[in-house]
């Protein structure tokens, strides 16, 4: 998968992470290993992916292949430059991997929305009238995304305190959202939608993604135009990237979706993923503790579809823009995607190794996201999301 | 006032707009007439005015203070390069002033948040519990804001057609939302909150905005997490952008907020402006009509409150975003906003000269938005936002 490191002296770059090195990009190319792809070297030193995101699909294509065939290669091909293209990844400092012009935020998650409807809504139908028949989302903040590892500091702000009169001070409910996010890898102009059947085209690759929400803030804050302060304090963003083609092996059926969706939604393609996912929380001095394990195929809405209802009315996505799925949970409570799930909002705190208990995160606690697929000898592991939480400052 | 435009085979820099003509800063640059100020003279050459805003107030103050002594004095100073320097207005192309990294949209007008509450919850208090308490607001799209001109496409969507069945097709409500836009010109850590009395020295200038609107697209995807495809699609920023330094003039209190906001809200200088807005509309072979009058100083808000608002969770502004203030409604219904609000949801059609009506905007109809001051023998003139509705393609 790709991202963007550096180490020693060398500036940050493209590299390729396999295992515990990663291959650095660049000087693969300088030394000639893509040389009969047409490619201008200076593509992989660059400071994101973007530019190397931009060279389109069928370039990816060859540039993954000629990657796997050095590697599985490596002891023959490689042999006499392996010091100086493989990097110890202890030795390398990771980055962003793309500059983010726009950042999206789905809520394709069922089993999370319908959880959410329970708590806030208990006397209504869980999920809201349009929920089965368009792709909910709003746009969220790309500025405050961090790579994954940047600490997390605790926000400030206003929200009600007990009495159900406003406060301020730092959030006394700081949540996680378990979340997939889509790179987008192709612009389409102002005007022109995605159809359906081509949005997977616009996808250059998947990461694992989490949504740091303040739930008291949003609480207070969300009517009658969605999240804003309780969102937009930090987002993190898996330094690697999951090439678009290498999640084939593990196409699935989606749910059924009924209604039948509107034209513009219907894909005769399956369009899920069956890709493994948890949530590990880390606290005090015990080892982490796994607390969710989920699966990318609880998403009602398939990537396809997130990208062909982002579009339909015209707007243009950029390379480089990040398209959340929003959080994704099963139907069991050691599915749920959130804390606020997990602890059913406080009532049902979550116990750890030690005795102690969590309804919402605390400082110093670390969340770490990860992500895998293993279906028939097919093997996936994607970039984990890691954030401890430091105190409000 | 600041924009970027291009002449005959000039590429696009930064110009000095004053009535009918531009004041070509990269050729003044060069010219030596800001030889003594130390500025690199390619910092007027860009095609955005993002390096500008960079070099901080300071700076804006001499640069502008240079202008203004060369176009009162033009006759002396420039006579002999008159030609070289002020480009008629007639024979300039202009660009999107500033590259937009984050977009955000307030709801600071609160005549139009009682509106829309008549409107959508008629049994109900028209504000929400929240409003008087922070100053609400939400992220946009940042790729599909236009400079002025740029036509806008009627764009298709899903909505619940006269049976509250989903349909889709192009929407039927098609509107126009009368705003300010603020330009960031100063980042703030993330992490750092900026202090409301701080907060002004963040915003660099001022602009008129159109938040075109898809009233029914937007109705029925908006819960619970806001607007999204009703309008993203496009939204039209000036081509000039008014320094902050010269709203000085214009300055006024604000209305009483009470109850009295949380401390990080509390001003003690006043932080409106007095500044008339105005929508003017263009059907047919009709002359424009103006439609409606208003004024900044409905604004709830102040500038400097949303701001530090926005920052209060330490969300990091980036130099170029846009704050936009939301829809800023009179009293009176020929003060509204809004389309929405003028035709009262299409209950009251505007009756226009040539006895037809509108409730909400037809194909070829054009939009203008205009704004100026004049106070005590002070007089300011916004750049306009002009757009023109084409037809669903």
């Amino acid at each position: 998968m790709y991202g963007i490191f550096s180490y020693d002296i060398a500036q940050p770059r493209l590299g390729y992470k396999r295992n515990n090195a990663v291959l650095d990009l660049e000087v693969v190319a300088l030394l000639g290993f893509f040389s009969d792809l047409d490619l201008d070297p200076s593509v992989f030193a660059q400071p994101t992916l973007n530019a190397f995101i931009a060279l389109g699909r069928s370039v990816h294509r060859l540039v993954g292949q000629r990657i796997r065939d050095l590697l599985a290669d490596s002891e023959a091909t490689l042999v006499n430059v392996h010091d100086q293209v493989l990097i110890p990844l202890d030795r390398t400092t990771l980055y962003l991997p793309v500059q983010i012009s726009n950042y999206t935020d789905f809520y394709a998650g069922i089993h999370h929305a319908e959880n959410v409807g329970k708590l806030f809504r208990p006397d209504a139908e869980p999920l809201l009238p349009n929920y089965r028949h368009l792709p909910v989302g709003y746009h969220g903040r790309a500025s405050s995304i961090v790579v994954s590892g940047t600490p997390v500091h605790r926000p400030t702000g206003p929200f009600l305190g007990p009495d159900q009169r406003p406060v301020f001070g730092p959030t006394q409910a700081l949540d996680l959202e378990l979340e997939l996010g889509l790179i987008i890898g192709k612009a389409n102009p102002q005007g022109k939608a995605v159809p359906v059947g081509e949005a997977e085209d616009y996808i250059f690759g998947i990461t694992l993604f989490n949504d740091w929400s303040a739930r008291d803030i949003q609480r207070w804050e969300y009517q009658p135009l969605g999240p804003f302060l309780g969102k937009n304090f930090a987002s993190s963003l898996s330094a690697w990237v999951i090439p678009f083609d290498e999640l084939e092996p593990f196409r699935v059926d989606g749910p059924v979706q009924e209604p039948v969706p509107l034209p513009y939604l219907r894909s005769t393609r399956p369009g899920h993923f069956d890709l493994t996912l948890e949530i590990w929380l880390q606290t005090g001095d015990l080892p982490p503790q796994r607390i969710s394990q989920t699966n990318a195929r609880h998403l009602y809405w398939s990537f396809a579809q997130l990208v062909a209802h982002h579009t339909v009315n015209g707007c243009n996505l950029v390379v480089g823009d990040v398209l959340a799925t929003g959080t994704i949970s099963g139907t069991q409570r050691d599915s749920f995607g959130s804390l606020l799930e997990l602890s059913w909002n406080g009532a049902r705190p979550l116990m750890l190794a030690d005795s102690s208990s969590r309804t919402f995160l605390q400082d110093g606690d670390t969340i770490t996201l990860r992500g895998y697929g293993y279906i028939d000898g097919h093997q996936l592991t994607l970039g984990d999301v890691v954030g401890t939480i430091q105190p409000n400052t």
